[in-house]
């Protein structure tokens, strides 16, 4: 491809709306137009580069028996009737009526079309277990689209479903999944990708795991551990220890406007660890109110309290009208608040929590003691520095991350309640089980982008980049230049490299900077003064490789580079 | 693949719901699944030969210089609102809120998007001419999907766009692409397709052709002449010619009850060509009366009625209350209602027409000396037997095609709205001229079907087969059987070839049944009595071939058909 002839343009401004890198130098490179709120075009580069990501998903997807599927991107309301997400998922699944009035969704995942697809065809035990896939357009009406291709409205995703007769096997595909993402992400140029326990979200199901990039502007929190631990903070247990302490009376204390843990830690001298708050939800459905009490110094992990309700939850609003907020305690809570005892209140001795009444706290709580029959429960996130749920040492570190795919061990959420059975050896009808795969290939791109830059543009692994050679003619104009370069530019192509050919009468910098955005991995530069010398200029994107080569043999050393910079990336 | 494990499922009974032998077949052989009016899932087979489609599409709008983009499948309205078609699309633009409220809609054709893409990008003559394309998803809300695959609501389809700086440049680019889109059709198994000037409809332009597989399922009409001439019903123009006479007098006749052409040819003793019949329509927007006159052997052709007029029309309802419907002709027309007078009327004597009051017609109506100042319009539909308006010799025959692909010169309409614009060499600013190249792939693959099967199932040419060699294994429980079989599966697969490898436990019949429906051109049987001979069965699904092969050189035998039959595919 003639670079005069590619469609888009580079620029060297930041445009006002991109914080990220990847947004950046995406845009600044001519990768991605934005079209509305979370919706982009893809200029040809762009395109080229997903391209590459959906054939090596592909060949992943294959080599563990994949079969490729379509299914369809509008749906009828019925088919997520039949799932009950029609009326579980929110405001994110787009809807719409068709001329007939009939109600219609747009796929923002497809368990219910697979499952659709699938039920027929799988009535036997012989015909399990398989895994199917599609690379297509998904839409989810992100409230807060940002990040370029990070988080968007609409994007191309590669979502794989697996049918199972027993957890066993879904086991056993899942980890033959999980490794194949673990190649699909190193061979995009991602070694780093770590998987982690997470959360499963409105998808349904108990054991899912999240593929992240670490990087700092990632939106997820890792909790990760020395010793190889690694999870969502969404899903990481807390785990606080209490110093032992002998027991002393609980006294109510007149605290009139001391009402947060700042001013009743300076009332009474004491610490954040040595109270119990109180953190006030509300039920989605019913308003009913939720009391979480829990220690001083941490947090409500929202996702593990609404998987503890089992519904969603918001922070409670207005419930000044009914309790004594900022004075709420575990004793003397009015009927009908739900109360969520959290495990950082084990073994802990002598707090000082609310009392149920406007202007008072009680010291010398005691949960054990004085809440008859408490049970505890997982609902407080994970700390920096706090205990590793694995190895039990304090070394839990929290940092940033980039989801770039998930796995799910769904069960039987969406077979069962779309009646998808099959005939055991017995003759006897069973529930199939389900495991579902997803990657966002645009938010790969741009994670590969995030991870593999500079401040001059993205630095693309060969395996992904949109063309393996930048060829660029300075001073095309002195005809032994355009000899040099045509003659170079058709015989790398007939050797079967991907080549980009700057072939514009524009000044080296002008050069240059082009060809740092566009990021392609080997760069072959010519001009009046390296001919001279009877060479070409070799250089990699990444700096590593810069020399002369002769121009005889030019191109068997080219392609020669450009294979083993693929060498890292293969299967 | 083993067959025991590809996802779907065949069967011998003909669907309630299936017309067509495409919408049969694929239905019957595991290929498409309906999920909702003209709204499909692909089982692995369908996506297999979809995908093959896509490459060869792919190769050929490469080979023209075309560069692959993506365009979003939802946009905002306001790229419709700029181009002026988010009003003048009626009900098929699928439309929707997002959950800010803001209006969305679901792309059935990319003209906006693309050039909402582009216009910045190409802002100097320097970057024309360029063309680019799309795979992508469209939806359309089809009021009549049928035929399965052929009339859909969503379905997959390439859009090039291409923009230049004159006229002579688009008419070239359009050339080329019509060459490509030739190549297209023959390399998927269809030579016979035919160009033919069509209708620019709701894309507005001037030229345009449509790419037309002649079969009996069709639901276009073409007017073909011997001599080359082909064109949609909805444009060819309609010649006929009038005897020459001696222009008798204008009477007045009383015709009570008499107003069909049948009961005027009776009271009359006259042929339909001897009357000038009216047919009436509304214009949409006002509700005013359109009367169109023509000889009355004719039929109004509402395509070009609709492009004369720039309107939207129907046919008029409850005209009886404001004129004497049956007694309608040119003269005594009240004020208010346009008049179209079709060619068949040049050079007509002594027509009977209504005499524009209830019970009376006039005999000796002669246009040209009866209505001052009339001028003709081509409003009337192409006859069988009619005359080409290519070699003037009465030779049309109308015939019956499926649409599968189509190409318009579509001028500045999108440019201009839209304020795209370039400098020219004389730093003038100019409005690009753009042209827009389309292909279904789905519908595509279902004509295929359509022009080459049998009763048994689709005979897929090899470009496009799901695979390249169908091996059957005949009493796979034979362990001889067994071992020649799984041997010659992977040597097949090691050179290259596509196989698809039915290792069931099932009978010959049951086993061809199913390899009829897959339409894999070259057919492999082991079985015992083929062993016993030494030999592997081969058979084409066209079943130009059936014969012994030696198990010695099976496979040499088998590629070398393979290469033969895919052969005449090439580019």
């Amino acid at each position: 491809m003639k670079l005069s002839e590619l469609l888009g343009f580079r620029f060297k401004e930041t445009p006002s709306d991109c914080q990220i890198a990847s947004h950046i130098l995406m845009t600044r490179g001519g990768y991605i137009k934005n079209v509305g709120s979370g919706i982009f075009s893809l200029y040809p580069p762009g395109r080229r580069v997903a391209q590459k990501i959906e054939r090596i998903i592909r060949e992943e997807m294959d080599a563990i028996g994949g079969q490729e599927i379509l299914l369809p991107v509008a749906m009828p309301a019925s088919l997520w009737k039949e799932s009950g997400r029609y009326d579980s998922v929110g405001s994110e699944l787009m809807r719409f009526k068709d001329r007939s009035g009939a109600d219609m969704v747009l796929g923002m995942t497809h368990e219910e079309a697979v499952v659709h697809l699938c039920r027929d065809a799988a009535q036997s035990y012989q015909n399990y277990p398989f895994m199917v896939y599609q690379i297509q357009t998904k839409l989810r009406d992100e409230p807060r689209a940002r990040g370029g291709l990070i988080r968007v409205r609409e994007f191309t995703m590669k979502d794989a479903y697996s049918f199972h007769t027993s957890q066993a096997d879904l086991e056993c595909f899942y980890a033959k999944c999980h490794r194949a993402y673990e190649n699909i992400f190193r061979r995009c140029g991602l070694p780093g990708v770590v998987s982690v326990q997470s959360d499963s979200g409105m998808m349904g199901g108990k054991v899912a795991h999240e593929f992240m990039l670490v990087t700092e502007v990632g939106e997820d929190y890792l909790a990760i551990c020395g010793c190889g631990f690694s999870a969502n903070m969404e899903v990481a247990a807390s785990i606080v220890e209490n110093a032992a302490a002998e027991d002393m009376d609980l006294i109510k204390v007149p605290t009139p406007g001391v009402k947060t843990i700042e001013d009743l830690c300076a009332f009474f001298s004491g610490t954040p660890e040595q109270f119990c708050k109180a953190v006030l939800y509300q039920k989605n459905l019913t308003d009913e109110i939720v009391a979480v009490f829990l220690r001083g110094d941490l947090e409500v992990n929202e996702v593990k309290l609404r998987n503890l309700l089992g519904e969603e939850i918001h922070p409670a609003v207005n419930a000044d009208d009914v309790l004594p907020c900022g004075y709420i305690g575990p004793l003397g809570l009015p009927a009908g608040v739900t109360v969520i005892y959290d495990r950082s209140l084990i073994g802990a001795h002598n707090l000082v929590t609310g009392a149920c009444e406007e202007g008072y706290h009680y010291k010398g709580f005691t949960p054990a003691r004085d809440v008859p029959g408490i049970e505890y429960h997982d609902a407080a996130k994970i700390l920096e520095g706090g205990i590793c749920p694995q190895c039990g040492k304090p070394g839990i570190k929290l940092v940033r991350g980039i989801e770039v795919g998930n796995i799910f061990q769904l069960g039987t959420k969406y077979t069962k309640s779309m009646g998808m059975a099959y005939l055991d050896q017995n003759g006897q009808s069973q529930v199939p089980i389900m495991g579902c795969y997803g990657i966002g290939v645009g938010r790969l791109m741009a994670s590969v982008c995030e991870a593999r830059h500079d401040d001059y543009g993205p630095i693309w692994p060969m395996s992904i980049a949109p063309w393996q050679v930048h060829l660029c003619a300075i001073r095309v104009e002195n005809e032994e230049v355009a000899a040099a370069a045509n003659g170079l530019y058709e015989a790398l192509q007939n050797a079967g490299a991907e080549v980009l050919f700057d072939d514009r009468k524009v000044s080296p910098g002008f050069m240059f900077s082009d060809a740092d955005l566009l990021g392609v991995p080997v760069r072959v530069i010519l001009s009046p003064k390296t001919l001279a010398r009877g060479a070409a200029e070799l250089r990699t994107r990444d700096k590593a490789i810069q020399k002369d080569i002769a121009l005889d043999g030019a191109v068997n050393e080219i392609t020669a580079l450009v294979r083993e910079l693929m060498g890292e990336f293969t299967s």
